[in-house]
C-alpha cells in the first residue's frame, strides 16, 4: 500500500438508504463523516434498527481525529450515541443544531453520557480545523433541516468534497440558490461524494413556494382545528407553521415525544423565536375555539404507537377526532410503509370530511433532489473523480449513467460497495482494494446495547410464518416407556382446540418413535431420539396441513 | 322490509383493494358479481391470501341463482375454488378466458373440482340472461386483460350497472375508445357501481402506444438476451410482445408457473395465434444466439421464490445473467412491495447494465384509470344513484368528492363498507339497513381448506417480534422439589450462547417460584405456580432485555 494515499471507506451508505456512514484515512489520520441509522426491512422481525459495523475502526480509535456531522437527521447521527461510546468518544464536529441533536439522543441513550463529548461547534463556515494530516472545511447545502452542511477534506493526495445530504431549490429564509462554482477550485484531485437519491427523478424540484401558499390556505381556512402530521425532523416546516400561526393568531399545540424534543432545542437554541405566544401544551387545546387550532404531530408514517395513529383509533388523552377537524400529512410516504399509510388514510377519511395529502395537493416538498440539479451540481464542481453515495444501489447506478452521460468520464465515477476501500494516490489512477472492510449487519434490538444475531432473526421469520409446536415426553428410565401423554403446547401454528385430531395422531406418533428407541433398562440415546421426533413430526404436520412450524422435541427421563 | 326492493351487499371489495365480491338480492333471486381474494397485510405473516366471508349466504344457497365474473384477475375470480365449493356450486357466468382461467384456478386447488361447474360462457356481449327475478346484460369495458365486462342487473325496482375493473385508453386492437352513452338510456332507477383506484389521479393515463414504442424498441436493440418481468395476469401484453418478437424473429421463453398457465389457456382459446413458432421451452434458449431471444417471466414483485429472483441469486437452471442482458420491468410496484423492488433492482443492477424500469421510462400502463375519466363515464352513464367500489376507503370517498363536484348530487352517492346492506325500492329514497352481514377476516393458510383464527395471527405477530421462551420445570411430587435444573428453550428472542447469565438468573428464579407454592406432601396449584412462573420471568426478561418474549411454562410432576 502506498503511504501517501487518502483512502476512503463507506461503511454505510452505500447498497441501500440509512446508515450513512464514511471513513476517510489518510496516513495516521483518520476522520469519519456521519453516523446513521437503517430503519429496518420487513424481513428483521423485532428489530429497532440497524447501525454502521465498526470492526474496521476496532484499532485504531486513537488514531480517529474526528468524527463531522454533516446535518442532524437520524439516518446521519442516529448511530452516534452507540458507536460514539464503542470508538472512546472521539471529537465531534457540526453546526450548532447538529451537535444539539446529537446530545440529546445520547441523553435518551445514556444518561449522562454527552458530558463525555469532546465537540468542535461549527459557528462560521468559513471556519478550518487542522485535524491529523487531514483539513477540513465546510460550504452550505440546501435541505429539509436547519444547518446542514458539506464537508471538504483536504490531503496531500486528493481533496474529498461530501455534500451529505441536498437539494437545489429556493431557500425559504434568504430566497436565494446556492451555487457550488467556489468548489471547482480546491486543489485536484478532487473527489465528489454526491448523495444521489434523486437520480432517477425526472420532475422539477417541488416548488416551495406553491407548498406554502397551500399550507397557509389550508390553516387560515378550516373551520374546525387544523392536524398536521409531520417527520419531527422537518424543523424548517413546523417554524415555518408556527411563525404563521402567530401571523394569523392561532395557537400551536405539539405532539409526538421527538417532535416536543426536537423544537424545544431548535427554540432552545434560537433557531425558532418568539413561539411563547404561541405554542401551547396539548392539554390546554380545549380551552380555544377549534379553528385557533394547529396542532403539529408525529406518525405520519402510520406508526402503532405514534400520536396520529392514537388519534384515529380513539386513544388520545387530549384529541378525539370530529367532522370538522382537517388532517394534513405534510409528509412523504417512506418505502416499505405504503400500507400502513393506507390504513391509517382509511380510518381518518372515516372520521373526518378533510384530509389532504400530496395525492391532493402539493403539501410537502422532499429535501432530495432531481436528475438535472445532479448534473447542475457536477457541472459547478467539476471534480476529478465522483463516487455517488447515500442511496440504494441502483440509484448510484443511474447516478453514473446520467452524469456520464453529460459528458463526464465514466470511468472516473466509483460506485462502490458497503467496506470497499478505495485508495487515491496522487499521481496514479484510483483503485478499489483487494480486501473489504467488514459491515455486516449490526442490528439494535431492546435495550440497544448488544448486537442481535443473525440465527435469532431466522428464527423470528419462522415463527411469524408457521409457529411453534412444542412436544414434550416424559420417559420412565427404568421402563422405556413414556409416561401418559406427550404434552403438545403449540403457537402460531394451527388453533388447537379445532384441531384435535392432529394432536392426537401427533401425541400418538410421538409415543411410537420414542418408545422405538428405548427399552427396559436400556441407554437412549436422547439426541437421535428427539432428531427422530423433529423429523417425524414435520413430515407428518406438513402433510396435515402444509406448514412448516418450528418443531421443538422436549424428552425427560425420571 | 318492503319487498319490492333491490338489496346490494358488497362481501368485499370496500374498504381495502381486492377480495372483491358483491351480492345483488331481489326477492328470492340472489347474483353475485366476482369472487376475488386479497393479498395478505405485513400484520398477517405466514398468510398466503384472504378471501371474502360467505355467511350472509349460508341458508341462502338455493336463492343464488349465478355467480357472474367481470375478468379474470385474481382479486375477482382467486376465491372462486374455495367458495363455489361452499356454496354448492351455484350457476357461473362469465366469458371465454375468465371462466377457463377459473376452471384451471379449481384443478390447480382441487383435482376434479372444475367439472362440478354449471356454467354459461358469454359468447356474445348482447346475450341476457334470466335469472330468478334479475335479468342480466353485459357491456365491453376496456382493462388490461381480455374479455373484461361491464354487467347490468334488471330488476323490478332498480337498475344496477357494475363496471368491474375499467379503464379509458385506446384499446390496442380496435383503436378505438369506449363510450358508456347507451347505458344512460337503462331503465331509472340505475345504480352506478363505479371502481374508484383512479380517483386521486390526476396524471393523464399513460399513452399505451408510447409504452409499445419503448417496448419495441429494447427488444429490436439489445445486444444480449431481453428478461422482461411482468404480472401473469397481463395477458394482453404478452400477446403483444410475443406478436413483435415473431415480426422481427425472435423467440420468446415463458417461465413462471402462472405465467405459462395463462398464456396456455390464451393460446389454446385463440387468443394468442400463431404463437407456435415463437415461444420456445426455456430449457432450449441456449440453443439460440443471445440477442435472439426474450424471456417471459414472473417476480417483478420481489416474490422470494417467483422467477427473477431465482435468475438474480444465481439459482435459475437455465439463465444464468450476463452483463449484456437487458431486464425490463413491464410492470408497477403493488403497494406493500416497495421495498422488496428496491432490493431486487439493486441486485439486478449489480449484473447488469441494463435495467429499465418505469422510471426510467414509460413501460408500463396501469388497467386502471384517473379522475377525468370517472368524471367523464359518471356524465356518459348519467345514473341516479352512484356506490363506488373496489378501492381502499378513502378512493371510494374520494370519488365521492370528484363525482359530487361534477354537478352529481352528494346524496345520491353512497359509500359502503364490506357487510354494509342498502335497499333500493322502487319510489324511495335508498337506505343502509341497520344490520350489517358479518365481513370478518377470513385467512387462508397452508392447505387453504380451514380458516384461521385470528388468535393465532396474533401469537404469530408476537413470536416474530420478540420470539418464544419455553421453561421446563420438573417437579417431584413427594418432596415438592425441582429436580435438577429447569431446561430453557428461547427462540428468536436473544441468543443463547451470548446471554447465559440471564438464563441462569431466570432458572434460579424459575425454581424459586416454584418450590414457594409447593411443599412436601402438599397438593400444589399448578396453574396458579405456571401463571406465578409467566408474570415473573416476564418482568425479570423484560428488564434485562427490554423484550417481551412469549413465556411458555411446563411444569411436569413426577
Amino acid at each position: 500500500m502506498n503511504q501517501d494515499a487518502l483512502r476512503i471507506i463507506p461503511l454505510g451508505g452505500q447498497e441501500e438508504v440509512g446508515r450513512n456512514m464514511t471513513v476517510f484515512e489518510y496516513q495516521d489520520s483518520i476522520v469519519v463523516i456521519d453516523m446513521g441509522i437503517q430503519f429496518p426491512e420487513e424481513n428483521m422481525p423485532g428489530i429497532d434498527y440497524v447501525v454502521p459495523n465498526v470492526d474496521y475502526l476496532k484499532d485504531k480509535s486513537k488514531t480517529i481525529k474526528a468524527v463531522a456531522f454533516t446535518h442532524g437527521h437520524l439516518d446521519h447521527i442516529g448511530a452516534a450515541p452507540i458507536l460514539l461510546e464503542k470508538l472512546g468518544y472521539p471529537l465531534i464536529i457540526g453546526r450548532p443544531l447538529t451537535l444539539a441533536l446529537i446530545k440529546d439522543r445520547m441523553e435518551d441513550h445514556k444518561k449522562g453520557s454527552s458530558q463525555k463529548l469532546k465537540t468542535i461547534e461549527i459557528k462560521s463556515i468559513n471556519e478550518k480545523i487542522n485535524l491529523g494530516k487531514i483539513k477540513m472545511e465546510f460550504f452550505e447545502v440546501e435541505h429539509s433541516i436547519m444547518d446542514s452542511m458539506g464537508i471538504i477534506l483536504k490531503t496531500p493526495s486528493a481533496t474529498a468534497i461530501h455534500m451529505g445530504d441536498w437539494t437545489i431549490g429556493t431557500n425559504l429564509d434568504s430566497k436565494k440558490t446556492i451555487s457550488y462554482n467556489h468548489l471547482s477550485k480546491l486543489p485536484k484531485p478532487t473527489i465528489l461524494l454526491v448523495e444521489s437519491l434523486g437520480s432517477t427523478n425526472k420532475k422539477p424540484i417541488s416548488n416551495e413556494e406553491e407548498m406554502w401558499k397551500n399550507l397557509r390556505e389550508i390553516i387560515s381556512d378550516t373551520k374546525g382545528r387544523t392536524i398536521i402530521a409531520t417527520f419531527s425532523s422537518q424543523i424548517e416546516r413546523i417554524k415555518g407553521i408556527i411563525s404563521y400561526a402567530q401571523s394569523i393568531n392561532k395557537k400551536v399545540a405539539l405532539d409526538g415525544y421527538s417532535m416536543k424534543r426536537n423544537i424545544a432545542i431548535a427554540r432552545k437554541l434560537g433557531y425558532i423565536k418568539d413561539a411563547k405566544d404561541v405554542v401551547i401544551d396539548i392539554k390546554k387545546i380545549s380551552e380555544y375555539p377549534d379553528n385557533k387550532i394547529i396542532v403539529l404531530c408525529t406518525g405520519a408514517q402510520g406508526e402503532d404507537r405514534a400520536v396520529l395513529s392514537r388519534i384515529v383509533s380513539g386513544n388520545h388523552k387530549y384529541l378525539k377526532l370530529r367532522k370538522k377537524d382537517t388532517i394534513v400529512f405534510s409528509s412523504s410516504v417512506v418505502p416499505g410503509n405504503e400500507r400502513s399509510v393506507q390504513r391509517l388514510k382509511d380510518n381518518l377519511y372515516r372520521q373526518s370530511d378533510n384530509v389532504i395529502h400530496n395525492e391532493i395537493m402539493n403539501i410537502h416538498v422532499s429535501g432530495h433532489t432531481n436528475i438535472d440539479s445532479i448534473k447542475k451540481v457536477v457541472r459547478e464542481i467539476n471534480p476529478t473523480y465522483i463516487l455517488p453515495v447515500y442511496a440504494n444501489h441502483y440509484f448510484l447506478k443511474e447516478a453514473k449513467k446520467i452524469i456520464s452521460g453529460d459528458n463526464f468520464k465514466a470511468n472516473n465515477i466509483f460506485i462502490l460497495d458497503n467496506g470497499n476501500i478505495i485508495n487515491f494516490e496522487k499521481n496514479n489512477r484510483p483503485y478499489i482494494e483487494k480486501d473489504k472492510a467488514d459491515t455486516s449487519y449490526v442490528f439494535i434490538d431492546g435495550l440497544g446495547k448488544t448486537k442481535l444475531e443473525e440465527v435469532v432473526l431466522r428464527d423470528r421469520r419462522a415463527l411469524s410464518n408457521d409457529g411453534i409446536f412444542v412436544i414434550i415426553a416424559v420417559v420412565d428410565s427404568k421402563t422405556g416407556k413414556v409416561v401418559g401423554s406427550p404434552d403438545i403446547i403449540s403457537r402460531g401454528f394451527i388453533h388447537l382446540d379445532t384441531s384435535k385430531q392432529i394432536l392426537r395422531e401427533a401425541r400418538k406418533q410421538a409415543v411410537l418413535i420414542v418408545e422405538k428407541s428405548t427399552g427396559k433398562d436400556q441407554t437412549a440415546n436422547w439426541n437421535y431420539i428427539k432428531n427422530n421426533l423433529r423429523e417425524n413430526l414435520a413430515d407428518f404436520l406438513f402433510q396435515k396441513t402444509q406448514k412448516r412450524p418450528m418443531i421443538l422435541p422436549v424428552v425427560i427421563e425420571v
